[in-house]
C-alpha cells in the first residue's frame, strides 16, 4: 500500500483541506493518506479552536486514513523545526510522497531554490544577520535577504508562508536522508491570512475562524466552506465542552503567570528574548484582552505570530532547555486516530517502523510525550468545569479514535 | 504622647475590635493608638475581605490612629514570625505598650508560661518532635507537648489561638531586647473560629465573613456586629471594585498555576514539604473550587491553616529563600494612615524611630516591600476590569490615607 503524507493543523478542516487532500492522493496515486498533525497548540503560537481529538474526528471523516501528533515541540515552532518534526514523522511512518500545498506549486522551483540556498548558503545567513539587526523580523528579514542574492523567475517567491514551509521540508528530507518523495499542490483562491470569504466553497481557515467567534448567525455562514462532518463536529464540540477556544479563553491566566512573574525568570522562557520580559510586564497589567496586550507589544522587530508564541511559551511554563533539547527529530509516533484502512496499514507496516508506535500514553515515556501531556492539561483550562474536566482527562486516558463505517 | 500598639487583620472591623482598642486605651492611659496590620493577605492564608486601603479607612474612622502594614513576609507566617514582625514594627514606633486580646486575659499566666517555657525548653522542643513524628500537626503537637509538661492553673492554655500569639508577643520582646510593656485583654465572647452569631453586638470574623459571601439579606444582618463605619466602607467596597475577595476568586489562577508546575517545582514554594506536592497536584485537576481542593488534601498532619498558606505562597510565586532571609524583623515602617492626630504624632517622633517610615513606594526598595507590591497585584487579579485596575494602580501609587474629620 502506498501512502502519501501530509503535515497540517486542520483549524478547522475545511473544503480547502479537502481539495488538497484528494488532489494529494490523486497525484501521487496513493492507497491511503497519512497527516502529522498539530496537538492542541499551534504553529502561530495559538490554541487550536477545537481539541486534537475533535480535529482527528474531521480529517478522518473526511478521508485522511491516519492522523498522527506533531509534539508540541515541533508544533509551536519556526518553520525549520516545525518541518523537521513533521517530515520524521512521515518518514518514520512509511510515507512514500510528502505532498504539501504551496503558493507557487511549481516543484522544479523548490528544488531550485534549495540547491541555490545551499550554494549560497553563508552569504544569504549573512545577509538575514544584517537584515536582524537592521530591526526587521526574522521572516522579513529572510525574505529580504533572498530577494537581494536573486530574484529569478526559476525561484520561488520566498516570502509567501506555505512556500517556505515547503522549501523546510525538502531541506529535512534531505537532512534526515529520508527516501520520501515530494509534490506540491499550488493551494486554491484564499491565502493564509485572509480574514474574508472571497469565494464560493473555498475560505481560509482565518475567516472561517472569525466567523465562528461572532454570534450564531455567523457561524451558519461558515456552512458552504466546510465538509458536513466539520460542521457537525464544531457544533458538537460546542455544546459538549462550552466554548471554541481561542487566546482571549486563556487570558486572565496568562496575565496572572505575567503578573506573579519577576523579569528573570521570564527571560528563561523559550524564544524571550533579551528586553521583551519588560515589555510585557508593562503591558500586561494594562490590558484587559488578550488582543489589546498583543497590540501594546506588538513591534517592526517581532511578528505577530513571533510573540504569540512567546506568549504560548510562558502559559505553558515552557523554558528554553525544555525546548532546545539535543533531539532535532520526534522520536516516536502517537496515533490520534485511524480508519479501517488505516488500521490495516498499521498492522501490516508497524514492524518496519523506524519509530515506536504510541496508542496509550500511559505504556511509554518521553519528555516529548510529558511536554504534550501538560500543554493539553493547560489548554484544558480554557473550559469551564465540565468541559475542562473532559477535556483534562482524556487526554491521558482516551485511546485512539476508530473509524469504523466508511462515510466516504 | 503616649502610645498602645495593637497587632491587627481586622477583616473586617467589627464591634469586637472597637471593644478591644477601647479597652487598650483606657487600660494603658494612651494618647494614642497605633496598629500592626496585615496587608492583602492573612495569616490563615487567605485573601482579606476587601483591600488593605479600605481595612485602613476601617481602624481610621474607629478610633486607631496610625496603622502600619505589617509585611507578606510576616503576616502570612505561623504565629512565630508573624509576632516578631508584628513588635518589630510596634516597638520602632515608639509604641509604650503592646496590648493583645487573649482567651486567659492574664498576664501573670503569660508571664508565668514564657518563664517556664524558657527553663524547659529543651525538653517542650524534643516533645514537639516526637508529636510532630507522631502525625499529629503543628500547633496540637505543642499543645499535647506543653500539656504533658506542667499542665497548671498558673499558666496558660497554650491550645487557644490568641494566647499562642500573646505568648509569642512577650517571646519576641524578650528577643528584640524590646523596651515595650505588655498587657493583655479578655476577648469578649465569639471564639475566633465561630461561624455563627451567639451575642447580640459580638461576633467573630469568621461568622461576619460567611454572612457576607450569603444573599443580600444576609449582609444586611453583619449591620449589629459591625461600626456604621464599616458597613458603609464594605457595601461601598463591593460596589466600587466588583466583589468581596475570597479563595474561590483566586482558585481559577491556583489550579492553572498548579497544572502547569511539575513536582520539582512545587517543591521550591515556601512551606511545601516532601509529599506534599504530589497531593496537590493529583487534587487540583479534580476539583472545581478551592473548598473542594482544600478538603481533598486535608489530612491530620496538616492544619486547614497552614495549606491555606502553602496554596497561598504557590499563588504569590514565593520561594522558600523569598521567606528565609536573615532578617528576622522588619526593616521599615510602612505607613498606610493617619488620624490628624496620628499626623502630629508621627511628626514629632519619626526623627526618633529606629526604622524609616515609608510613605511613598517610589521612593524606598526592600525585598520585603517588593514581595507586598506582587502579592497586591494577584490580590488585585481576584477582582474584574475596572475593579482590578484601580487595585493594580493604587499600591504603587497611593499615599497613605489621612483622616481629616474627627468623627468620633
Amino acid at each position: 500500500m502506498k501512502a502519501v503524507g501530509v503535515v497540517v493543523e486542520y483549524n478547522p478542516f475545511h473544503n480547502g483541506h479537502l481539495f488538497h487532500l484528494q488532489q494529494a492522493k490523486e497525484q501521487t496515486d496513493a492507497d491511503l493518506s497519512i497527516a502529522a498533525m498539530s496537538g492542541n497548540f499551534l504553529q502561530r503560537g495559538e490554541p487550536a479552536l477545537v481539541s486534537k481529538w475533535a480535529r482527528t474526528k474531521m480529517a478522518l471523516e473526511a478521508g485522511v486514513d491516519i492522523v498522527f501528533e506533531l509534539p508540541y515541540r515541533f508544533a509551536t515552532q519556526h518553520a525549520e523545526t516545525f518541518a523537521e518534526g513533521a517530515v520524521s514523522i512521515l518518514s518514520a511512518a512509511g510515507c512514500d510522497t510528502l505532498c504539501f500545498g504551496s503558493e507557487s506549486g511549481d516543484l522544479e522551483a523548490f528544488t531550485n531554490t534549495v540547491a541555490f540556498l545551499e550554494e549560497n548558503n553563508e552569504e544569504f545567513q549573512s545577509k538575514i544577520k544584517f537584515y536582524t539587526g537592521e530591526g526587521h523580523s526574522y521572516p522579513k528579514s529572510i525574505a529580504l535577504s533572498f530577494q537581494s542574492l536573486a530574484p529569478s523567475e526559476s525561484f520561488i517567491d520566498i516570502s509567501k508562508p506555505n512556500n517556505i514551509l515547503g522549501l523546510h521540508y525538502i531541506q529535512a528530507i534531505i537532512r534526515q536522508k529520508s527516501s520520501m518523495k515530494v509534490e506540491t499542490i499550488t493551494r486554491k483562491n484564499a491565502g493564509y491570512h485572509d480574514e474574508h470569504f472571497a469565494s464560493a466553497t473555498i475560505a481560509s481557515a482565518t475567516s472561517i475562524r472569525k466567523a465562528l467567534f461572532g454570534s450564531a448567525g455567523e457561524i451558519e455562514t461558515i456552512k458552504q466552506y466546510v465538509p458536513e462532518t466539520t460542521y457537525a463536529q464544531l457544533i458538537n464540540y460546542r455544546d459538549q465542552y462550552g466554548s471554541f477556544h481561542s487566546w482571549e479563553n486563556y487570558w486572565p491566566l496568562l496575565k496572572y503567570k505575567l503578573t506573579q512573574s519577576n523579569p528573570a525568570e521570564l527571560r528563561e522562557f523559550y524564544e524571550v528574548e533579551e528586553g521583551l520580559e519588560n515589555r510585557l510586564l508593562a503591558a500586561a497589567s494594562a490590558s484587559r484582552s488578550f488582543q489589546q496586550f498583543m497590540e501594546s507589544i506588538k513591534t517592526k522587530r517581532y511578528t505577530w505570530t513571533r510573540l504569540q508564541r512567546v506568549c504560548l511559551h510562558i502559559l505553558t511554563n515552557t523554558r528554553k532547555d525544555t525546548m532546545k533539547t539535543s533531539e532535532k527529530t520526534v522520536s516516536y509516533l502517537r496515533l490520534l486516530g485511524a480508519t479501517e484502512k488505516g488500521r490495516s496499514y498499521l498492522n501490516s507496516k508497524k514492524k518496519d517502523f523506524s519509530l515506536p508506535l504510541v496508542s496509550k500514553l500511559s505504556a511509554f515515556s518521553d519528555p516529548d510525550i510529558e511536554l504534550d501531556i501538560k500543554a493539553s492539561r493547560i489548554y484544558a483550562l480554557g473550559q469551564k468545569d465540565h468541559g475542562q474536566e473532559q477535556l483534562l482527562t482524556e487526554e491521558f486516558s482516551r485511546p485512539p479514535i476508530m473509524l469504523k463505517d466508511s462515510r466516504r
